[in-house]
């Protein structure tokens, strides 16, 4: 019968700075990963007064912005813009941009400065929450 | 070289009888037409205060209902739920039904039931807002 003896525990340079190179890769791995969580989609929610005398020529701007936005754009991903039953004028949009940085080409574009200069005049009021997308879900196709 | 006569106008009881008729039919199509575009798409948008130290049950809750939703209920088409980056506790959640019936008896369900039942003592407040949409534009897939 064999008798396994406990190995004795020695230090090694080696093994040490192996040890050492490998919690740091990881380290290295989670910070990362956190970056790049924290990059991940920008949503926002804008709330807009509009000028109802404007509404009409407000809504027919916004709609293109956003058309044109996610057609020619690879970050900007959705929209939604959705006005008061009680009070059109009352505009609530939901925007997902696919990171901070997307965001910031969208509003460098020459569709998006058009959409400023032409609604400026019409919007009375304008309130940018940012926020956390906690879940969605939508049946396919929509 | 021809001259046109103008014609001497006629009372016609079958002229006047086919004229009843089309207008008639013409305001009956108007507002049937109408009528299916009031049916179309029960738009929602829902603020929810929840309790700070009840949040990630209330997440979860919401989550949970939202796919069921999705997933089991023919009419329930769209849920985008957001939290303020700010305070957390306040949340929006975009709802898409089918038509009006469709949420009617998405509240009847089973399980929208579980949620508020889960969910009556972490709301602190609830204002539901009827919405109409005005445009929304996605990449796809999204």
């Amino acid at each position: 019968m064999k008798i396994l003896k406990p190995t004795k525990m020695q230090f090694s340079p080696i093994k040490s700075l192996s040890t050492i190179i490998i919690l740091y890769t990881l380290i290295l791995l989670f910070s990362n990963t956190t970056m790049a969580q924290e990059k991940i989609q920008m949503v926002r929610l804008a709330k807009i007064k509009v000028d109802p005398l404007q509404l009409d020529k407000y809504n027919t701007a916004l709609k293109e912005q956003m058309t044109t936005a996610v057609r020619v754009e690879p970050g900007v991903l959705t929209y939604y813009a959705v006005a008061d039953k009680n009070d059109p004028s009352q505009i609530t949009i939901l925007e997902i941009y696919a990171d901070t940085s997307a965001y910031k080409s969208h509003i460098e574009t020459m569709h998006f400065k058009k959409y400023k200069e032409t609604v400026k005049d019409m919007v009375q009021a304008l309130e940018l929450i940012d926020v956390n997308l906690i879940a969605s879900a939508k049946k396919e196709g929509m």
